[in-house]
């Protein structure tokens, strides 16, 4: 089927534009952690949020939650790695799969760093964002990976059970007794290789010989999800409908640009979802 | 004193904006009606705002006073007549008291209609918008009301008391048994007179001679409250930080566009408060 809007990122921008949409009865396609937004989840006190107040980061998280669902909003938690404008309508891959949908609302949160040396020209040629979906590549080899988000923790877990060898740097303190498991005290810097990965370098300028690299962060650079979006220094421009240089494909909240509020997501995720209805009606 | 920050308008865009003020220490000075929004207040069920699911507007509204409180922020319950830039601050004339302010945030609602024929022009020449200002120039003498908000409704009765007629044109059903109220049953279209108001005519043709005209509306439109304002239609015109023509002079909520909704007012009131916190910070 082909979805009237698909929302990538399940913080409050999100959730706003999921709320409006879902009352104007449109079909949602909803791409995120079931967790919502880590980074309110995080935080110790909000007293600025409207309607809520002096609310924890993980209270206001269960409020969105439980009313997400109350509404019939539906979740599905898996992690968008690309997406491509067909004209009429756009493709998203998510964990493998293929959805289609007539616009799209990126909500994907404060823009990752640009990314290592080398990331954006050998995805997909021994790199990947993605565990499940190409961890059976590397049966028995040897794999490194970087992981700045603990949730995806488990996809260590996964490639340690199916390569010879995983290289690991994290920044949350992650271990794992298995001896197939080499814990890097210095972070990633570069991906070597020609037509696929064949090395990473670290930060000391140590290098280590692997058979792929897997990427595992929050969010991915909104340049490297789709190719050719337009930026304004590290965050994706757009107009006072927040809409983006691709006609259909909206973005809210964080990954607009700052402030980096609450208020401001909620906000931008209702004026992008207006607009959507605009659109959708045309 | 000059005040950090002048806030015209207690609707969410207002609140959200005094909020993120307040934490910074900011010396606010908050224009509006101690009720809050108006419209918020009629809504009969609000869907689609996050953190406060299915909430009425009544409800919605007791929510802000109380978290407005117990932040410690204070309403001025005045209503903004006039504003006017001196350069280096603002200058705010409120139920005739001045008042200034290093900058300015204008939260002032939906825009009201342009107003009557010949309203801008002979404001200020027995023409007014606010009765406990001028009615006491008025002793004895005839004047007309016309009154769109059913709050100021104890200003008519304040007239009455001391005119000798009050002519009275309101949208809401104002009675008043004193021989001196003559309620119409059409509304004001028209205010004749040269150098000052002389006469009213009703959107039937009938003219009724008189000595001032009190125009009393929830909100004054942009161009009136200030002159110079740059608008975009009936709204206000910002950029991205919020920001009008008037350096220091923002704008937020229903006032700037459509849609309008919580949501996105709270959203813009935020984005407007650090663009401010900004400026102050200059």
């Amino acid at each position: 089927m082909v979805y009237d809007v698909a929302i990538v990122g399940t913080g409050p921008a999100g959730l706003s534009a999921a709320l409006t949409l879902k009352l104007h009865n449109k079909e949602i396609v909803w791409f995120g952690s079931a967790a919502l937004s880590d980074k309110v989840g995080k935080s110790e006190k909000i007293a600025n949020y409207p309607g809520v107040p002096m609310v924890s980061g993980a209270e206001l998280n269960a409020k969105f939650s439980e009313q997400a669902e109350e509404m019939g909003i539906e979740l599905t938690d898996k992690k968008v790695t690309n997406i491509a404008d067909l004209g009429d309508k756009f493709m998203l891959l998510a964990d493998n799969e293929v959805y289609e949908a007539k616009t799209v609302l990126l909500t994907t949160g404060i823009p990752q760093a640009k990314g290592m040396e080398n990331e954006e020209r050998l995805l997909g040629s021994a790199v990947s964002y993605c565990a499940t979906c190409d961890g059976f590549l590397y049966k028995d080899k040897t794999v490194a990976v970087y992981c700045t988000d603990e949730r995806m923790a488990h996809d260590i877990d996964y490639l340690e059970e199916i390569a010879a060898k995983v290289y690991v740097y994290t920044n949350f303190g992650y271990s794992n007794e298995s001896p197939k498991i080499e814990i890097l005290d210095k972070p990633i810097k570069k991906i070597d290789g020609a037509m696929k990965a064949e090395a990473v370098e670290l930060s000391d300028g140590r290098r280590i010989d692997v058979d792929g690299v897997f990427i595992l962060r929050p969010a991915i650079a909104p340049s490297t999800l789709f190719t050719g979006l337009e930026l304004d220094g590290a965050h994706i421009k757009v107009d006072r409908n927040q809409e983006t240089n691709y006609k259909g494909c909206f973005a809210a909240g964080d990954c607009t640009g700052r402030p980096y509020q609450i208020a401001k997501a909620v906000g931008e995720g209702n004026v992008a979802a207006h607009a959507i209805l605009e659109r959708l009606a045309e």
